[in-house]
């Protein structure tokens, strides 16, 4: 069973999200537990204050290294394997579904989940193995982007979903956005599926489907489809078109 | 005062980070108000079912048009100006600070967050402005993404970020990586805080910063520099190095 452990500020951010859908549904069947340690809890400081002052001025405050070292270190223990210590913030790289597949295959993964102006520079140079970005865009803190990577590599995880919710049908498995959905009414306040769908003609709809996400993917996001051709996975045609 | 609405079939997702942190402390401030609504409570189905099976087979549900567009009419009456809909989803565009900045000159936000294989395609063409991605990786549902992109639009609004926190200074504001941060103690477990810091010699700490967000930024994200390049924030043998 793999192990997730949270270090965060803001402890209260968690369960709500922990405790719903498919996160809730991993605990249920046993492939993941998950654990939230308030940063705080482990500060030697006698108000328990976890920042300070930056070195060499500044706005802001920075989060000491003390308490980050030490609950990370009891996050860890008791557990034969090394954990992976993952810090959430702009400077690390942006997180793929490749990351998610690599992180599915560790015993135990730890999120440190900064708030304040920074991290002390010694967490991300005598701690962390791993920094990851969701995104070129700046948020208060790193939980929100710790709770997306848990639950990329939770529904990665041996059991967790369902047959009929392969994971291998996504987007980024492959490197084209998906074909459009469609589903009842065939018309809906006077918006309708296309007759494609509704023929029966499963040869007509698998290649409507590809057109629909080769041209979805060639006007969003011509990038993919150059990785495509690395991959081999599409066909010679598709690429050039 | 911004409004934002989050239509989801998780509503238990949101309150323990709406009500934490800066987000909080926004609502507090009466800068922004959050409304959380639960997508299933507007079904006119009679098991108020909210998915059904896709038009043209396949595996996994899709979720049906009318309870969506249903809670986004109500979610967006009363108000004078049109609410921007955004849907998180793989196939929207890579979300940006720019983004961001953007979002917060708005009225209201209405934020769709689909579970399930997809979204019924009328959802996106007759109801969305807006498509958002938060990564090339695959989540269960739309919450954490809306969620990350409240965050980040949220404490762009006036009054929500004091002084102190100026966001100026942040990463992505400008084209560069934040220098490293440091604070007390000088010397933890033997890990020691760069001399430079500790000089008081304010010239040669700007120089060692600027320096050190340069390498790091040549290092992790060489595209941003070729951005800065265009912004024209980056000195001409900054750009070169």
């Amino acid at each position: 069973m793999m192990r997730m452990d949270f270090l965060t500020l803001f402890p209260d951010m968690f369960p709500g999200v922990l405790q719903s859908s498919m996160l809730k549904q991993a605990q249920d069947k046993q492939a993941v537990s998950y654990h939230v340690h308030n940063i705080r809890d482990f500060s030697e400081n006698k108000h328990r204050k976890t920042d300070d002052y930056p070195y060499g001025g500044g706005a802001g405050m920075v989060l000491t290294p003390q308490p980050v070292f030490d609950a990370a270190a009891f996050a860890g223990e008791k557990r034969e394997e090394k954990a992976r210590v993952i810090l959430l913030c702009p400077q690390g790289a942006p997180f793929t579904q490749k990351d998610a597949e690599e992180l599915a295959d560790e015993q135990q993964l730890i999120f440190i989940c900064g708030h304040y102006e920074g991290y002390d520079e010694r967490i991300r140079t005598h701690l962390v193995t791993d920094e990851y970005s969701i995104g070129d865009f700046i948020m208060t803190g790193g939980e929100l982007g710790a709770m997306a990577l848990a639950d990329s590599v939770t529904r990665l995880l041996p059991g967790v979903l369902g047959n009929n919710e392969s994971a291998a049908a996504d987007s980024f498995s492959e490197p084209l956005l998906e074909h459009p959905h469609y589903t009842r009414p065939a018309d809906f306040r006077g918006m309708k599926v296309p007759d494609v769908l509704l023929s029966g003609h499963h040869k007509n709809i698998e290649t409507w489907r590809r057109e629909q996400a080769l041209n979805r993917t060639r006007e969003r996001r011509p990038d993919l489809l150059e990785k495509g051709g690395q991959h081999g996975s599409l066909k010679e045609d598709e690429k050039n078109r």
